[in-house]
């Protein structure tokens, strides 16, 4: 039986490394970080260090770093905290039609509690017009959430162009970068975002730790109202005893991932595109969704002409190779992507799509099976039609 | 050099046994549970499993089980989402004096946000007056919380009675059980209350994972405000992808603890017992903080006359003792305790308290080491003062 895991965009496997970077935190260095004595001081040097870590990886500093239970959390955090702390100046917000539920529900849940949100269309490539985003904010308008890379289609928006339009007119801007770090370099030297949430588990981490990055220049001006209120953890943010060990994967992984970036992407740009060769050169109508000039170089969402995409899922699962439809985060959704809807496809062509996201531990057998019995089950499927 | 963990209250080890159950979650079984496909089935059948097992500490279903990152999440999440819920109802709010942060600071937050806040008194041991209670009760009362066993003094609250009076009112209930889950049967057959927040990693579990509990008679009438919104996990209660090793690690601490709690209180509640009476017959000036009588088994609070708590918590660390002074969850804070305080203590006698709490891995030998190392230690201080 096989046993070929090609959804990384959903889950990433932690890294051995990162395991062995985490299991002293689950053992003998169990202290509570904020406890005086000698087991605690260990668990609070874990955590320097894994700031530290993380703020490599990003390019900013570790004071700018706050932990959080993962991208969900620091998404909702960033966007609610915000609209919270600036509601007297505003209550307009604009995100767009193609975030993570995170970010969408957030901002649903905000409309209503008095919230004005403007949710931007994007082109048959997925991304959003910087023209549009210019004429959307307004004097009313207190922040601008835009996904960094897609988790449905891998599609990057043009990040640094639209952090400099928000900046321009002094509006706050949060970026779910949750699919980019650790895959791209998300450089915030550059790019002058003031609130960025990623998570662990998507980069060879642990799940339910990730990190929003609140830079000093905003922290400076606006104090974000807490999620969960207590021991004062986090300089207040964030209150709860910390994931010691978790963290440390995280930490670990910001650290491993910021070495071999370079590396993982050349090699498994290589094999996802000869993936795509292979698959399209076999077989007819098949579409790729999204531009691969401005995509990851580990995913593929591709819609297949006569196929339901959960049905070739499925067929591919039972061959031991794991592949998603849509995201893997709406529990039991069966609606067409939103994402792939804001792109023109129709519900047909939606529900025709799969996503193929590989990893690290991808190999050259796994693409040339896959390669080889993906067309074998579209022509079953087609056939059986 | 010793290394003699008593600071159990503040966080525990984890029981090697769990680790074992987390450790396939943190390798090779590391799927998403929202996934359809075989890597995310075993994710999903590990939160079904574990399910079953935190609802069985708790006598309660598995549906009403919801996973948090842990307490303070927990309690936030239930006093937040039931005052949001209640708010066209009522908007007054009763607490106690001796809770943890994460209620006291979320009552505070609450109180800024235009609620009205009780906290009610206790008495020298700690205890809530029950008249007191049902008198400030009002037509606008929507929720009491009330700690279920102190973290600082291991006082262990009437909570059956308490919840009799609330929910004979009408009025929601919550406890903070996360230092009595694990420790003390916490039977919700009994005790009517609708929210049940614990901390897996009080119990030998690990951190930043815990439970709250929503009874399905609450739910059924109230639909709590998710602090989280997005994919809509743990029926969409709580957003982000699952926690799986950790809850995974929630469960076989919740298995174990039902199995052998009785067995560790008998042992630990004798070694406790003898510790206090070593250390009260070998130096004079020792009070005990709290009634033997309604304590939890494994905490003893002291206060010892002329000495400074956190002077002794250091010099018993730098023997490789490691004790507690007050919460160790406020960072770095060194106001007198607001829990001793509540029981009458002075700023003095508060100042000169230190926690000593035994667990799982407390030996016979640790105690009878301590038990002398800590009186010499109180008259080394005593003598240079």
């Amino acid at each position: 039986m096989n046993n070929i895991y090609l959804d990384y965009n959903a889950t990433t496997p932690i890294d051995p490394r990162v395991l062995e970077a985490m299991m002293p935190y689950l053992s003998e260095h169990f202290g509570n970080p904020s406890s005086i004595h000698s087991f605690g001081r260990k668990g609070k040097e874990a955590l320097d260090k894994a700031r530290e870590q993380v703020s490599g990886l990003l390019s900013v500093s570790p004071r700018e770093v706050m932990f959080t239970s993962g991208g969900s959390e620091g998404a909702n955090f960033a966007i609610k905290g915000t609209a919270a702390a600036l509601k007297e100046k505003g209550t307009h917000l604009i995100t767009t039609k193609v975030e993570h539920e995170c970010v969408l529900e957030t901002f649903h849940y905000l409309e209503k509690q008095g919230f004005q949100a403007t949710y931007l269309g994007v082109n048959d490539d997925g991304i959003i017009d910087l023209d549009e985003l210019r004429d959307s904010i307004t004097d009313e308008t207190v922040l601008v959430s835009c996904i960094y890379a897609n988790n449905e289609t891998g599609v990057i928006s043009p990040i640094e162009e639209i952090a400099d339009i928000v900046k321009e007119k002094g509006v706050a801007f949060h970026t779910d970068a949750v699919q980019a770090a650790g895959k791209i370099w998300v450089d915030l030297e550059k790019i002058p975002a003031d609130l960025v949430s990623i998570s662990a588990h998507k980069f060879y981490g642990p799940k339910s730790v990730g990190a929003l990055i609140i830079r000093d220049s905003f922290s400076q001006q606006v104090t974000l109202a807490p999620l969960i209120h207590g021991g004062g953890q986090e300089r207040g943010r964030r209150s709860g005893t910390e994931n010691v060990a978790g963290i440390v994967g995280l930490g670990a992984a910001s650290a491993i991932a910021q070495n071999e970036m370079s590396e993982d992407e050349s090699r498994l740009r290589a094999l996802r595109d000869r993936m795509l060769d292979n698959i399209s050169g076999s077989i007819g109508g098949v579409k790729l969704n999204g531009s691969l000039e401005s995509m990851l170089w580990n995913t593929l969402n591709l819609s297949i002409d006569g196929v339901q995409g959960d049905s070739l899922a499925m067929n591919l699962d039972i061959e031991g190779v794991a592949v998603s439809t849509g995201s893997a985060c709406s529990e039991g959704a069966i609606d067409p992507s939103h994402v792939l809807s804001a792109m023109g496809l129709s519900k047909q062509e939606a529900a025709s799509s799969v996503r193929i996201s590989l990893g690290r531990f991808t190999s050259d057998k796994d693409i040339d099976y896959v390669s080889e019995l993906f067309p074998k089950i579209v022509d079953r499927i087609r056939g059986v039609k």
